[in-house]
């Protein structure tokens, strides 16, 4: 049996405080109900001294949740604890995070104190915040930079006064792998009581390491890893969580296990991206657009000879639709056939082994295998043939005017036109285009990335388009980004309407 | 003294594979000049046999670029290697690298062959290289999942048989840190011979832990790393250059440092990202947008009192622009009196001193400080008022018809108009701007920020702009793309039109 790592997500603490990431109450619910679901142990809801919208939003989430335990963060001060404590009642689990730094420059410039006096305003704390509630987290700041005999020191003090977790944060994340194992390690071995708590790791990724941090200070003794979706957080960020649980469930043998229900990830990454307007890069670990892009089928249902063999994680295990999947000389026939399925073409097995054989010879010469190509493996070459064309698109925005497009639609040759007004031009142009096309489709995702080196260079829109039940991806590359949005929403549709 | 780690970039090969990061040949040679001007030592320039493009990529990147070695791949076939030899003919220092898969199911499966023929394969492939060129590079791929005792007879194999390299690498990203620095380990105490050889990393990021396996590698024995810049690549990308680059020389104490100039590595990753079209995240390590927001001030020019006791990376040493640098609660006394400069005023020391503890107090409470409340701080608070202010903006696009805008802005009170066609329809409203303020203006960096769950959500646009020497950003959000992008541009210019 697996040993257990509690999952403490600070996605709403330490990742809402990253400048334009602010959530308001109602889409922090959103998040924390999301977190629920996915299966975490700790959501920390917020720092409720620093504002009344922080305050407010750890009572609201706490009455919005019921398994995780809801924490929220101090400082070593009174009134902090005790505002916390008002914040956390109607929580059905509580914890109460306090802590002060440990670090020499911590002491000596933030607190003009000394260790001695650090170690009693720690207990003070931690013994002020057990007044209050049971569960009582304490973090030793900067612990990354203290050493180690005082930091047993203060945690061997905390846990005596009444901690349950002690946090040993890696603040300015720039521990290598081994030494912040070998801290924890150390702490496990010389401090007093410390069996009877858990130990948790907060990394952060200044130098791209604190997955690796924190999965090292698992295996030095650590039980509770504190993370945040996507990773986000100050600067370079916080642990991901994604990273951490995939990476124990891709290492069965290191017997570390998480209650997270690794379907939901996809979800609550994009939720998470979106609510807080944070991109996560294609190349990210796990979430980004392209982390499964070139294995797809190797991981699809047993077909190609060596499957078993690879034992890197399924894209379904992380709830990431295959419809996004690239199609490359390294996909597999079920995923030819998902495809194939997707668009709406069933083949007999003998016809199936046919394309697939000639799909591994064109992705052999061909990066990337579009959907036309698929069509034309399997026979249906005339349905390559885009039905749906964009004929003209005329549309006026800006500020003081109302947003209208003008659109031409050419379907099978039969020309269509409407318009129609919006909530800004990208709307307007989608909205003509419903008019035309009467079906009920969904926008639900929709990406816009231009990165250029003047206002006159090419955009990229990536589009997701619901439609009976699956989803279709779009895209389009135009330096009107206007344009790029229309022609990505007309390339989905294309997926669907033969 | 420090060992040398040798730096090789497959930015234009492993990153280059990615779908929709595709460059010509022009575009690739102003990377490989970048990537020289960075100071890495080793280009891995293309996979010559795989295409007429990537073979004249490598002849013309061999022309274009003096001191790194030019490097080629193959696979153990001997076409390949012809290939890539004569596609190596004008480099001045030239590498063939070739290898073949060593773990059980690449050698079962994809090659169906077995241990013995696999070495002979191995051995013949670096002999016939040899031919061609001195330096000669061999990889075992899937090395991550290659037991060490067959790796370790593959490595002599293919050193006796003249390989100048042998690159060990976790190609389906799934290695533990230190699993990965004892492989490497165990080659160097059982390899005869292997002395006479660099060791080289080439790890991949599917669980978030590339940098983290390349360093574990290095501290193992390995003098090479092979990396791309943002860390691009297949699935969830490459190794960082910038991190592992940064992680040693913030990690003095383990000895190891490469040639790179890192003052370079800011804007190499901004010219990739750009050419690839591939955004990097906010919150990317080193080279994010965040990635020193929160940190800056603490690094400037000795003035906060704790700032000698934080050892972490000066933004500058990665040419960072600091005038990207947001300001906050930890931000230092001369990121202060930088940013008053750059909105044009200068105080007196004395003025300054109150002014930063003014800044502070106001920090405190506001977790952003804004240009606005600088101004503010500094007693200038008649220049708060934007002088520049958007009166309407009416715009006109789509496909088959010229984009064209008409735009009015408010000056101070008085009232200009003027209108302008363009290269879609964001370029048509700067131009437009353009035209009323007579000043030599140069967008430098503009991107587009939107993901959302429909069409009618809204977009961000961060902008920077050139004015006299000085970059000056500029922001904006609106359900309207190409307004919010005018505005993020009027924005930028209120900060220098006073």
């Amino acid at each position: 049996m697996s040993d257990r790592l509690f999952i403490f997500d600070t996605t709403l603490r330490d990742g809402e405080q990253v400048p334009g990431c602010q959530l308001n109450t109602v889409e922090k619910i959103e998040v924390a109900k999301a977190l629920e679901e996915l299966g975490v142990d700790v959501i920390e809801a917020g720092f409720p001294v620093s504002s009344p919208g922080d305050f407010n939003s750890v009572v609201e989430i706490s009455k919005a949740v019921t398994w995780p335990t809801i924490c929220a963060l101090t400082r070593a001060v009174e009134n902090d604890i005790r505002v916390a404590a008002e914040s956390l009642q109607y929580a059905k689990h509580k914890r109460i995070h306090t802590g002060i730094g440990t670090s020499d420059p911590h002491i000596k410039y933030k607190f003009n104190s000394n260790r001695e006096e650090i170690i009693e305003r720690a207990v003070a704390a931690v013994k002020y915040a057990k007044s209050f509630v049971e569960d009582v987290q304490f973090y030793a700041e900067d612990a990354g930079r203290t050493d180690n005999e005082y930091l047993a020191r203060v945690v061997e003090a905390v846990i005596k006064a009444g901690a349950t977790v002690v946090n040993i944060p890696d603040t300015t994340g720039y521990c290598m792998p081994w030494e912040f194992r070998d801290k924890i390690k150390y702490l496990m071995e010389h401090v007093d009581g410390i069996h009877r708590v858990t130990i948790a790791t907060h990394c952060h990724n200044d130098l791209g390491m604190a997955t690796a941090n924190t999965i090292s200070g698992v295996m030095g003794g650590a039980r509770q890893a504190e993370v945040t979706i996507n990773g986000i957080g100050e600067r370079a960020g916080n642990t991901s969580l994604e990273e951490v649980v995939m990476a124990f469930r891709s290492h069965k043998e290191l017997g570390i296990d998480t209650n997270i229900n690794a379907t939901k990830i996809c979800g609550v990454s994009r939720m998470v991206s979106s609510l807080m307007n944070m991109p996560v890069q294609p190349n990210k670990a796990i979430v980004g657009r392209n982390a499964f892009a070139h294995s797809s089928g190797i991981h699809q249902d047993g077909v190609l000879k060596n499957r078993e063999s690879y034992e890197i994680i399924d894209p379904k295990d992380v709830g990431v639709d295959e419809n996004s999947i690239v199609l490359t000389a390294r996909s597999g026939r079920a995923a030819l056939k998902h495809r194939l399925h997707v668009l709406g073409v069933e083949l007999s097995k003998e016809a199936l082994d046919k394309a697939y054989e000639a799909f591994l010879r064109l992705a052999d010469r061909k990066k990337e295998i579009n959907d036309d190509d698929v069509l034309m493996l399997a026979g249906e070459h005339h349905k390559a043939n885009r039905r749906l064309k964009l004929d003209f698109l005329q549309v006026t925005s800006g500020v003081g005017v109302k947003s209208v497009a003008s659109i031409g639609l050419d379907i099978a040759g039969e020309k269509f036109e409407a318009c129609a007004s919006g909530n800004g031009p990208v709307d307007a142009a989608i909205t003509a285009i419903k008019q035309i096309i009467h079906r009920k489709m969904l926008v639900k995702e929709f990406l816009i990335q231009a990165i250029n080196k003047g206002s006159n260079d090419i955009g990229k829109v990536h589009m997701t388009v619901e439609y009976d039940g699956n989803s279709y991806y779009g895209f389009s590359a135009n330096t009107d980004i206007i344009a790029a949005s229309a022609e990505a929403f007309i390339d989905a549709i294309n997926k669907f309407v033969h």
